[in-house]
C-alpha cells in the first residue's frame, strides 16, 4: 500500500460548516443487527468483551455488516509553538523538524511501530517552523512557521485558524478518496501539551495546575513555567468555552487544529478514526464540541500518563482502549489500538457460526 | 513459517526436576544495559511506557541486546474435566472436541487472531474425551480421555500427572529447536474454569466463592453447582498447598499440567512465555510455586473478567498488559499481547539514537 497525498487540494476545497452538518450519529439498529451476529459465532456470547463492542461500533459506523478495516493510515501533523519561549518544554524548538526527518527516514517510535502492524504514515508539515526543502514523502501545507506565543497574543489569526482545519478536511476527503478505512491521529510539535493543557483547562473548566504534566519531561522550574504560560494564555486571551473554534485559535496549535478537522472530515465521511493520546485528544474534544455525534466514529486508542488525557477522555465520554504508560505522541498509542479494531473486525468477518461449524450451544 | 510438533518427543525424554533447576532469575546487568540503551534512542525517556519496560525484560530473558520475537507460536492444549458431570458448565463436554475441530479449520477466535497477529497456533489433544482419526494439523498427546470427577476423587493419577507435565516440556524443547522467540499459552476444556478456580482456592487461601465466575456463561443454579463442586474437590481431595504437583494432579487438569510444563520448560530455555487468561495463569501460578524464578520469564497478556483471575495475578506479582473485558481463553488474550511484545522488541532494535538521528537532546 503507498498512499499519495502529496497534491494540495484546491478543485473543491472541503468546507467546515458543510463538514460538520453531515455529521450523523450511527443508528442503533446497526448495533443491534452486529450484536446478533456476534451472539452467532463460536464462543460464549460477549466473551470477546471489547473486541465485541469495537466491532459493533464499526458495523454502525460503516452501515455493512462486514466492515473492514485492513487499509489503514495515521496522519501524523507537525507544526510549532510559539509558547517555547516561556520555556515550557524540555526540548528546543528545533527538535520539532528533526523529528520529522526522523519521521520520514523510519527511524521513530511511530515509524517502528506502524511498520510492525502494517499502517502507513502520512507526515504533514502544517505549520513547522523551519524550511524542508525538495524532501520525498513529506506532505507541505505549511501555514506559517508556528504559531504565536498564546502567553501574550492569540496563537493563530482567523484566516490561519480556517486554514489549518482545512488541511485536515482535506486530509480526510484524500484519505477517503484512496479507500482508506481506519485512520489514525498523531501529532509533532515541542510545546503542543501547552497548548492541549490550555484547549483542557478551558473546555472542562477545570484550573491548569491540574491538567497540566511534564510533557516531554520538563523539571520543576519548567513545570511551573508551563503552569503559569497556560494561565497567562487563559487571562491575556479569554477563551470562551461556547465557541470551541476561538479556544483553538486562541490557544490552540496548527497541528491541533488541523487534527480537530481531520477528526470531523473522518466523522463526515464514515471513516472510523483512532485518537492516540493527550494532543489528539485536545483536538478530538474541540471536534465533539462542535458536533457531539462525531464522538460515534471515535475510538480512544490508550490513556495517556499526561494528567489531562483522563479529563478530556471524561468530558467527550470515551473509554480508552490500552493503558501502557504512554506518552510519547506522534501516533504512536494509535497504532497499537489500530491493530486491535483491525482485528476485532476480522473476528465479526472470519469466524465460524456455531451452526457452520456444527457446534453445540449453551444450555444456559 | 510452519512450524511441525507432530513427531512426539520419545528420544531424549525432558525432565521435571532438571527443567526446573535450570529456571534461573535474570540477570540486572542485562536490564541496565537495555534502560541505557532505551534512553539513546529518539524520544523522551520513559515516554513509550511499557513497551520500554517489556523490551528491557526480553533483553534480560534473552541476554543479547537485539533480543528478537518474530516467531511466535501459541500452543493451545484440549482436554477436558470429569467435574463436567456436576453441572458446572453452561456447554455440554462435547464442545471440546467440536472446538478442537474448529481450530483446526480456522474458525475459532483464536485462529482469526492468531493469523490476523502473524502467530502459529499449534493445537494439542492432551485428553479430549473423544477420537480424531487421522487429522492434520493435531498434534496428537492424548494422556486419558479428560480427567476424573474432582468433587469425588484426584483428577488424575500421578502418572497422567507426570505425562501430563512432560507432554508441556516437550513441546517448549520442540519449540527451542524450531527456533520460536515468543510462546503463548492457549486452552481449550469445558469445565477447566471449575479446576482454575480449585487451584486459585488452594494456592492463594481465599474461598472457592470469591475466586469462582461464570466461565462460559453459566446461570445462578450452575454457578452454585459450580462453587458447591469446588468445595468439595477441596473438601475430598485435601490438596496441600505447598505441595503445587500435588494441586495440579489432584484438582486440575490434563491442559492446566500441560501448560504448567510448557512454562517451565520456555523459562528454562529462556523464552519469554506470554500467559492468556485465568486458566494459563491458573497453569503459571503452579510453576512460580515450583519455582519463583519462572516469573521473570512470564508476560501477562490481559486480565481476564473472571474474579479468579486477578487473584492468582497478585499471587505470582505480574501486572497484565491489556484490559480489555476477555474471558474466551483459548490464547485469545496472549495473542493481542504477543504482537505488542513484538513491537516493543522492534522499537529496541529498529529506533535511531539521538545521536544517529542527529536530534537535540532534553535541555532538562
Amino acid at each position: 500500500m503507498s498512499l499519495n497525498f502529496m497534491r494540495p487540494n484546491i478543485s473543491k476545497p472541503t468546507d467546515l460548516v458543510g463538514t460538520v452538518a453531515a455529521v450523523a450519529a450511527v443508528d442503533a439498529i446497526w448495533l443491534e443487527r452486529a450484536a446478533k451476529h456476534l451472539d452467532r459465532l463460536t464462543k460464549p456470547p460477549g466473551s470477546l468483551g471489547r473486541l465485541e463492542e469495537i466491532a459493533a461500533r464499526l458495523v454502525a459506523i460503516r452501515e455493512t455488516e462486514q466492515p473492514v478495516c485492513s487499509k489503514k493510515a495515521i496522519f501524523t501533523l507537525a507544526a510549532d509553538h510559539g509558547v517555547v519561549a516561556e520555556g515550557v518544554s524540555a526540548y528546543p524548538k528545533v527538535v520539532t523538524q528533526q523529528m520529522v526527518l526522523n519521521f520520514l527516514s523510519g527511524g521513530a517510535a511511530i515509524s517502528v511501530l506502524a511498520r510492525h502492524f502494517g499502517i502507513e504514515v502520512i507526515i504533514v508539515d502544517i505549520g513547522v517552523d523551519g524550511e524542508f526543502g525538495d524532501l520525498t514523502g513529506l506532505v507541505k501545507r505549511k501555514i506559517a512557521r508556528g504559531t504565536k506565543n498564546m502567553a501574550r497574543e492569540a496563537a493563530m489569526s482567523e484566516t490561519e485558524a480556517t486554514q489549518a482545519m482545512r488541511v485536515g478536511l482535506d486530509l480526510a476527503k484524500d484519505a477517503q478518496e484512496q479507500g482508506v478505512t481506519l485512520i489514525g491521529t498523531g501529532e509533532m510539535g515541542i510545546g503542543n501539551t501547552t497548548a492541549a493543557s490550555a484547549i483542557t483547562a478551558v473546555l472542562t473548566g477545570r484550573p491548569a495546575g491540574d491538567v497540566t504534566g511534564r510533557g516531554t519531561g520538563v523539571d520543576d522550574a519548567g513545570f511551573l513555567c508551563k503552569v503559569r504560560a497556560i494561565e497567562q494564555a487563559l487571562s491575556v486571551n479569554s477563551p470562551d468555552p461556547h465557541e470551541p473554534m476561538e479556544v483553538l485559535r486562541k490557544v490552540g496549535g496548527l497541528e491541533i487544529t488541523g487534527l480537530t478537522g481531520l477528526i470531523l472530515g473522518a466523522a463526515s465521511r464514515r471513516i472510523p478514526v483512532v485518537l492516540d493520546g493527550f494532543i489528539s485528544t485536545a483536538a478530538a474534544a474541540v471536534a465533539f464540541a462542535l458536533e457531539p455525534n462525531a464522538r460515534d466514529f471515535m475510538f480512544a486508542g490508550h490513556l495517556s500518563t499526561e494528567p489531562g488525557h483522563s479529563a478530556l477522555l471524561g468530558f467527550i465520554g470515551l473509554n480508552p482502549l490500552l493503558n501502557l504508560g504512554m506518552r510519547l505522541g506522534e501516533g504512536t498509542g494509535a497504532a497499537i489500538a489500530m491493530s486491535i479494531i483491525e482485528a476485532s473486525a476480522k473476528v465479526l468477518n472470519e469466524m465460524a457460526t456455531f451452526e457452520s461449524a456444527g457446534i453445540s450451544e449453551s444450555q444456559a
